[in-house]
Order: structure tokens, then sequence, then C-alpha cells
């Protein structure tokens, strides 16, 4: 087992009807004046803003509202926040979305408090917020996770570049997560959410090398069996309380660090994906993940078959070939890519409807690599090459 | 699944010679005088107590030294503790020890910031501490789990009360978890360790009618294989690094709620116990659980038979009786009982070193109803007769 820090400080209030407390939460840290951040209208036409804003009255909590964030949010939107809040004097922003939104919030809570800096600096990694705003949501998605971790994705139109970058004051104070708000996703955002909660375990547990770690290897694998009997579920039955609740727990838990103590590991897949849907922007990031997953996971698997024979047997109840190890391996690869388009999720970067052509794969390696500047380490090192190579294999 | 509030605050170190950044950690909370409390001579005799005063001054932290905490640490030496706290004007407590010594640790820190209140009201729950010292600790033994949670366990010597209460006032700043400080803990202290971890997982797990909390159950299950195999290894192997941070880790996770999130449950067997290492504190606390946990498992199982065949099947290995599953259940109790023995850990109160007799269940069991008007909820309501007949059975 590899050292580790672990810090989770978010408070989570988890079932029915826990949103509407959230003027008596935001209260009791003392808040008075706070940002409403969202989406589209799907908050406005559930009724949810309604609610959020009607209980804030009730506790005497003056709000903004700024919405207007869509799917892979932006780096202009994020400036015009931190714009709003140094204008009105906001003391804390209150995410109402999925992971969308809650990144928008922790990319102006970060800007606010540090307006002599570009932003984007933080994303290339040229700086370090050491300060930011406060901020807390209310989750209406169960996918990226965003609610307790400490990680932040944003795309800046200038250069489609999407780049995420983990930072303690991206941990929010109190995550608001009531499965009841989720029932009125639809079956394809179901989908890249349930693929979504998977690879971030899924990644933690197949991208490094670390060696003795039953607890957390067990928690991933039985996050893993959960969060596909509960997305088989909701993928059927949308408005199922249980599998729902599943899904949501397992998306706070999958991302929050938990599923990777104690092991190295690089999320390769997650790299990948975030040049395609950077520079196409209307792949879902979980449909993104479910074209390239299964491609990589045969291109690398043969650096750790044991690793890969252990996800196949213990996951997906894969009987162990003891005289073909390998074999197992790739059964519970065919498993995983069964399992994705069982809920008519793609498989190959041909199935996104976002025109993406073949030889798009040498600009998104070119881009990956960093000019060829950048290898990704991981279980098989993948450079501008070995990029390129699964991208083409993908599609 | 029921609702659920979760929030672990505390930050984990954890690994190889993180005890060594104590005083860097701590400066980054911008404390400059402590108090370290901790035990009996152990931590000196190991040099653990000079590691610490060296980081602390290396940091230019100052220091007052207050020791004596006896396993079931009691309410005198914590007053004593809140004195010295107010005199030496200190603004944070670092215990350096196990349990025992986290647990006085809290009580202390409870005590010094209300100074006008009898500090045993907070256990009574006739009072509720408001605000406390912050607190962090240095783990030296995995057992209680007391190094994140939210609880704090103290005997009054004044009528051998022995109580605990939950408090968010509890969860530490930081917990500094090093596997190694435990490669010295004796072989019944380890037993009794590996017990406890277990203990706090089993009870979530068995003792409430909680349904549909796959992701929880999975976890708690997962929970006690590792410690079970870990236990086996470092009863035999105490120097062997990774059984010791699995039960560290376990330890930890076992008992910060993360194994009951979504069940409505009682801990009945540790109300039990409390009783009895409360009226003879000569009774470690992992051994007065294992003495007592495996009777009043055959007392209750027949009112949650699923559950505990699932326990059986799942953990203990145990394959299904499918026309029977009462024997599926017994026999993964069984099983427990065999491993608790391997590890030479009581299964009866005669086994007990401590002086009880069999006309002592009685006298526990009056104190435990509190005179008759306490019941103890679960999966069977226990009333002072069915206290009293588990204690007779148990012997």
């Amino acid at each position: 087992m590899e050292n580790f820090t672990y810090w989770v400080p978010t408070k989570v209030y988890f079932g029915k009807d826990t949103h509407k407390q959230v003027g008596t939460v935001i209260k009791e840290y003392g808040f008075s004046k706070i940002m409403i951040h969202y989406g589209g209208g799907s908050v406005q036409k559930t009724g949810l803003l309604d609610q959020v804003t009607q209980s804030l009255r009730d506790s005497g909590i003056e709000y903004v509202l700024f919405g207007g964030v869509r799917p892979n949010p932006v780096l202009s939107l994020a400036k015009e926040g931190m714009d709003l809040c140094r204008r009105e004097k906001v003391e804390f922003i209150l995410a109402v979305g999925g992971g969308s939104v809650i990144d928008s919030a922790k990319c102006i809570a970060d800007g606010v408090l540090n307006p002599d800096m570009d932003p984007w600096k933080f994303f290339t990694k040229e700086a370090v917020p050491e300060k930011a705003l406060p901020h807390g949501n209310i989750l209406t998605l169960a996918a990226s996770g965003s609610e307790t971790s400490q990680s932040c994705v944003i795309t800046n139109e200038d250069g489609g570049w999407k780049k995420g970058f983990n930072s303690p004051t991206h941990r929010p104070l109190f995550a608001i997560c009531n499965p009841e708000l989720t029932f009125t996703v639809n079956r394809f955002q179901t989908g890249c959410g349930t693929v979504d909660i998977m690879m971030h375990t899924l990644e933690r547990y197949l991208g490094g090398k670390g060696k003795n770690t039953p607890l957390t290897d067990r928690i991933g694998e039985d996050l893993l069996k959960t969060v596909m009997e509960a997305g088989a579920v909701a993928d059927k039955k949308p408005e199922d309380y249980e599998a729902r609740a599943s899904l949501m727990w397992a998306g706070s838990l999958s991302h929050n660090d938990l599923t990777g103590l104690g092991r190295a590991y690089v999320m390769q897949v997650h790299q990948l994906e975030h040049e395609l849907s950077g520079m196409f922007p209307s792949v879902a990031h979980g449909a993104g993940l479910s074209a390239l997953f299964c491609t990589w996971a045969r291109y690398v698997y043969r650096w750790d078959v044991p690793r890969f024979a252990q996800l196949a047997v213990r996951v997906f109840h894969v009987d162990m070939d003891f005289e073909n190890p390998e074999a197992t391996a790739l059964e519970g690869i065919r498993r995983l890519e069964a399992f994705f388009e069982s809920l008519s999720m793609p498989v190959r970067l041909s199935q996104l409807d976002a025109g993406i052509k073949k030889e798009d794969g040498a600009v998104l390696a070119e881009k990956c690599s960093q000019g060829g500047t950048r290898v990704l380490e991981g279980i098989y090192l993948l450079g501008k090459k070995e990029m390129e190579q699964i991208y083409l294999l993908a599609y």
C-alpha cells in the first residue's frame, strides 16, 4: 500500500426532500448573500429553483441568480460569474445541477478571490489557487462525483482546450443529494452517468501498478457491481428510488478518492476523452468515455493480465481460466462492453453523432500529447503514437 | 435506503513515516501552543514521544505534556486535563496513542470550552457541547476508529459508569496513521483490535432493519473479509506492514459511519459491553465484545434470518442451504466464533480473567436497562430480562 492523504470534508445530506432544508443549512454557516448557479431551463421547469429560492427567503438569505451553464462548461461564462460575484459581494456559491454546473461554480469560486490572476493558469498548472469563495451544491445528476470531489474540468473555447485540475479549494462545504431530483434525467443521460461513475473507479482500479490494497480493491469492485445493477434498473425504471439512490451515492464515493487509496494511478481514458469533448463539445463526457474505454482496455490489458482477470472474475462473474488468464481478462472487457451496449451507450467513436472523422485521431493525439512532449504513465506508457493508435482503433 | 447525513472532515495522513510531519501539519492550522496527551510508558519506550516533540520544536510549536491515560479512560483524569489546558492556554490537543487516549482528549476538548458545565452531563445526555477545543491524533493502535469517528467513551469511577456519546465536536482535525507504529502491539491487543474493528461494522450490518443498502452492505462485507485476513496475518507476523496497514485503514472506515449509511441500527452489543468493562475495568473492550457477541447473535438471529444468512454466505463463504436458511445463518455465527478463538480471544464471559461471577449478570442487566426503564431497539427489543438472559447465556 502506498502512502496517501485522504480529506473529504464535504457534509453530505442524502435522501428524500433534503433540498428543502438548503436555507437552514446555509444559514448555519452564517452566509447572508449568495449566488445560485445553474444550467438551462430544467431546474426552472421542474420547480426546483422555486423550492430553493423559497427556502432561502424563509431563512432570510439574499441571492442573485446566474444560469446558463451547458454540458462541457466554458471559461467565458465562469468569468462572467466571477465579475457578478465581485460586483454583488457574494459570500457563497450554491450550484444547483450536475457536474457541469458544480465545476463551473468551482471555477468561479477560485477566480473570485484571485482577481489578478488569469484563471486559466490554474488549469495549465502555471498557478495554484491558495484561496477560494466557499461553495456547496444541490445535485441533480448522478455522474461526475464533483459534488464531493476535488476536481474541476472546464473548456476554454479559445483553442478548444478542455482541462481539469485538483485543488482542496474544490471541496464543497456541503452536498445535498436527493435521488428524487434525478427521476427526470433521460435515458441517454442516465447511461452517461452510469458510465462516468464506473470510469472513476475503473480508472483507479486498472490505471496503476499499486499492490496490497485489498480493501480499496474490494470497495471498488463492489461499487462497480452496485452501479451496474442500479444502472440497469434506472435505465428501465427512471423513477425507481432505490436504484437512483444507489447511483447517486456510488457517484460520490467513486470520485471522492476512496476507491483509489494506496494505489498510484493515472486516468488515461479521462485524458483521452477530455481532448475529444474539448474539440467536439457536443460529445457528452460519459458517451466519450464509453466510446473509448474498451479499446483502451484491449490495448493495455496485456501489461497487467492478473488485474484485468481479477476484475473479470470478481465484478463480471467470469469463471477463471487458470490455464489462460488472458482469456479471462478479455472476457471481462467483453462483458463490460456488452453492459454499455445494453444501455445503448456508444462503444466506438464512429457511433458518436458529433461529426468525428477517422483522421481526427492524429489531431486529438497531437493535443493530448501536447505536441508529443507529454506521455501518460499508467500500466503502459501512452505517448503520441500510442494515443493516435487508440483513437484509430476506437473509431 | 433511509436518509442520512455523512460528515467526516478529518484529514487522514496515512503511511510510513507520516508521524514525523506532525509539526508541519499543526503549524499549517496556525496553532502555537498545544497539549500532548498520551498513556503510559510505551510512547516513551519506543521513542515515539521524542520524535513528536522534536517535530514540534522544529516547527516552533510550544507544548505541555499530559500522560497517564489507561484503557477504559476515566473522567477524573480528563478533568485534570481540562484544568491544565485552561491554565496553560492550550489551543489544540494532540492525542498520541490508541482509542483510550483519543477519547480522553475528546472529553478534555469538550470540557475546556464549557467550564461552567459538569462534563459528565454530556455523557448522560443532559447537555450538549456546542463548542470544543480542536484536536488531532497520532494513532498507535488499530481498533476503536476514534481517530476519525464522532464517538467518545469515558468511565466515571463514581459509580463505575461507562458511557459514550456522539458529537460533531469529536471529529478530529487530522489523524496521522502510520501502520509501523502498531508493530509493537502485542498479540492480545492485536486480537482485541481486530474484534473491535469487526464489531463496528457487524453491529451496523446486523443491528437494524434497513433495506436496499447494497453498496453499504457490500462495503461492510468487504471490510470484514479484509480485517479477518489481515488480523490472521498480524496475529502471526506482528511486523507485516501490509496486514497492519489493512487493519489500520479498516479501523478508521469501520467506525466513521460509512458501513452503516442508509440503515437504522442500534449497537446493542456495545451497550452490553460498556456495562461490563465499566463494572470490571480490567476487561479490555475488544475482549468484552468477543465474549458477548456470538451469544447475542444466537439470541437474536431468528428475527432476521436472511440478514444472518447473507453474512454467512458473503463473508464466511458458507454454502447457502436454500431449504434451511437458519442452518446457514447459524453456521456463519459458528465460523465467526471459530475466528475469534483462532486469535485466542474469549467467547464466553467466564473466559475473561476479571473475577466476573455468573450472578453479576443481574446487576449488569439492571445497569444496562437503567433499572428496567431503558430498552435497546434493534432487530429484537432487549429489555432488562433479555439483557440478563444474554449475560447468563454468555457466561
